[in-house]
C-alpha cells in the first residue's frame, strides 16, 4: 500500500510507492561505463607526474613515495575568488557577483581507487583535507556557506575518473538550505531541542533503519528517504558545523563513511553516487538548532517530471529493507 | 565572468558559470537510445489493439480510424484512489495515507510520434485531454494539487517509448510548491500585483530571452534558468489555474507548446526532456497572486552534489544565447 512520509527536518514529503516497490537486491547496478580503470593514466590531470596540469596545491599530505593527497583550486571553477558579492538589478531582476571558492581534493595518487577501496589511511586523509579546507575557507570574510561533496560516476555528474572530492564556498546561503534551518529553528523554539538530535533519538529507538554505528556517528536510511539506499551519517552529539570536527571524530567519521560506501559498493555493484556534507552556514557554526550530517545518494533512479514539479520523490523501495540489506552485508 | 542570478518568483539562486559556458549549438544531443522507433510495436501496451493491457479509458477522443487519444488510469500508479489521507504518527515521524489519482494520457495511436512531430490536431487533443482530466480530477474532495507532466526519453525518467503524458493528483500541497506560492503572496501583499505578471512584463520589456509569442502566451528562457534551454510558456493574462483554460487558450497553448518543442527537437537533436504544467492548488484556482505556467527542461546536463546540497544550479549557458538560438531557428 503506498504511503506518504514526511521528512522530519524539512517537512518535505515523499511517496513510498509499494505497487512499484522493488526488493533491495534488484537495484544492483549492472555495469559502470569503465568498470576497471587502470591504476595510472598518463592523460589524467590528477595522476602523479601531471601536477603541472592543475593549479598549485593549497593543501597536501605526503607519504614516503611522494604526495598522498593534494587539494588544488578547481581549474574549471564555476565561481571566482577575485569577484565581488554586490547585488545589481537588471530591471526587476537581481544579480550578484560570481564570488566563490572552488577546490578539488585529489584523494589519492592511485587512479583506480575510490573511498570504498582505498586504505584506511587514505580515507582518513580525505576527511583531514575536508576539515583543513573547510577551516581555511571559513576564514574568508565573504564566505557564507561551504559545501563539501563527492560525485562518483557519470550518472552522478562527474566526467573525471580519478578519485576526487570538491569543496565550493558561496557568498550566499540559498533558500534550499535556509528553509531547512528555518524549520529547525521553529522546532528549537517550540521544543527547546535540536530537531536532528530528536530525529536521531527516534531512529535509534526504532532501530529498523539503522545501518551501523560507532562511538561518535550513526549511519541510517531516513524514514522519508527520497530514493533507494539514501543513507545519512550523523554525529551522535550535537554538532552544528562540520568545521568543528575533532580528531577523534575525524577517525570515527572516516571509518563509518568508508564502511557505508563499502557496503554500497559491494552490495549494489559500485553504483554511481553523490555524497554531500551539509553543515550550518559559517555564521551559524555554533547554533543549537542545526546539526551537520552527510547524505549519500546512490543514483539508481531518475527523478522525472513529477519530482521536478512537486518536490515529492517517488521512492520504489522501503528504507527499512534498504537499511537491513546494508546492515547485514559484511564488507 | 561568472554570476549569480536570482529566480524572481522563488528567490532561489543559480550560477551562470561562464568559465564553463558552452555555446548553444554544442548541446546538440548525439543520439537517442532508439532514434527511430517503429510506427507500431505489437509489444507496446499503448499501441492500438492492446487496449486490454491498460485499464479502461476515462477519457477518449475518436477519429475516423478509431481512437485518436486515450486517457487511462496508471496501471503502475504510485498512489491509489481507494486510500485515505489520514495522518498517523510512527513515534515522532509522520505518515499519510497514499491517496492519489494517477493517469496516463496516450497521446496518439502512432508509436513513433511525439509532440514535436505529431499533427496540429493531435497536439490540440493532448491539451484538451489535459484540461478534461484536470477538471474532472479537481472535483474529487481530497485532491489538493494536480500536476500534469511529460517525460520524454530515458534520461527524463521514462521507460515507455509510446508518446504519453501523465497526470498525478496529490492530497497534499508540498513545501516545494507552497514555498513558491508563499513568495508570490508576499509580493502580492507588498506590491499589489502578481509576481508572474510582473516578471512577464519585465521579460517583454527586455526582449532578449523571448523565444516566441502569440496572442495568448509567451515562451521564454528565464533570467535565472537552472539549465541550458530551460523554457517557460506563460499566459499573457493573469490566470491562476490551468483548469480554467478556455477554448481560445487551448488552441494558442497547444500551438506554442508544439512550436517550442519543435525548436528543441530540431535544434538540439531530439534531446530527452521533461515538461511540467505548474498550476495553483485546486483550492487556490482563482487567487490573484499565483499564475500557471509550463516549464520545459531538456535533460542535457546532470545535477550533481553541489546542486543537491545547495539547490543552486550551475548553468553552463547564457539564457539569452539559448533564447536567441531557439528564436532564430525555423521549424
Amino acid at each position: 500500500m503506498p504511503e506518504f512520509r514526511q521528512n522530519f527536518a524539512t517537512k518535505e514529503w515523499v511517496i513510498i510507492a509499494t505497487e512499484r516497490a522493488r526488493r533491495p537486491d534488484t537495484f544492483r547496478h549492472s555495469q559502470r561505463e569503465r568498470k576497471n580503470p587502470p591504476p595510472f593514466d598518463p592523460q589524467c590531470p590528477f595522476c602523479p607526474g601531471n601536477e603541472d596540469k592543475t593549479p598549485a596545491a593549497v593543501f597536501q599530505i605526503n607519504d614516503d613515495g611522494g604526495w598522498a593527497l593534494r587539494a588544488v583550486p578547481n581549474k574549471y571553477a564555476a565561481l571566482a575568488e577575485d569577484l565581488g558579492t554586490q547585488r545589481t538589478h537588471e530591471g526587476l531582476f537581481l544579480r550578484a557577483g560570481g564570488y566563490g571558492i572552488a577546490e578539488v581534493i585529489i584523494e589519492t595518487p592511485a587512479h583506480d581507487q575510490n573511498p570504498a577501496t582505498m586504505g584506511r589511511e587514505s580515507i582518513r586523509n580525505v576527511v583531514l583535507a575536508y576539515r583543513n579546507r573547510y577551516t581555511d575557507i571559513s576564514l574568508h570574510e565573504k564566505v557564507e556557506l561551504i559545501t563539501v561533496f563527492r560525485n562518483h560516476g557519470s550518472r552522478a555528474g562527474t566526467s573525471l575518473e580519478h578519485p576526487h572530492s570538491q569543496v565550493i564556498a558561496t557568498p550566499i546561503t540559498p533558500p534550499h538550505v535556509r528553509d531547512q534551518i528555518y524549520q529547525a529553528r521553529i522546532s528549537y523554539d517550540t521544543f527547546g531541542s535540536c530537531i536532528y538530535c530528536d530525529m536521531l533519538a527516534e531512529e535509534i529507538r526504532q532501530q529498523e533503519r539503522i545501518i551501523m554505528e560507532n562511538d561518535n556517528f550513526v549511519a541510517y536510511c531516513p524514514f522519508a528517504s527520497r530514493s533507494p539506499f539514501e543513507a545519512r551519517i550523523i554525529p551522535k552529539l550535537h554538532r552544528g558545523s562540520f568545521g568543528n570536527i575533532n580528531d577523534e571524530e575525524v577517525n570515527a567519521f572516516s571509518h563509518i563513511l568508508q564502511e557505508v560506501l563499502k557496503k554500497i559498493y559491494t552490495g549494489l555493484g559500485d553504483p554511481d553516487y553523490n555524497f554531500i556534507i551539509r553543515s550550518a552556514p559559517v555564521q551559524d557554526s555554533n547554533v543549537k538548532h542545526y546539526h551537520w550530517y552527510t547524505v549519500i545518494v546512490p543514483r539508481l533512479t531518475t527523478p522525472a517530471g513529477f519530482e521536478m514539479g512537486t518536490g515529492i520523490y517517488i521512492n520504489v523501495s522501503y528504507p527499512e529493507q534498504c537499511a537491513r540489506f546494508l546492515r547485514e552485508l559484511s564488507t
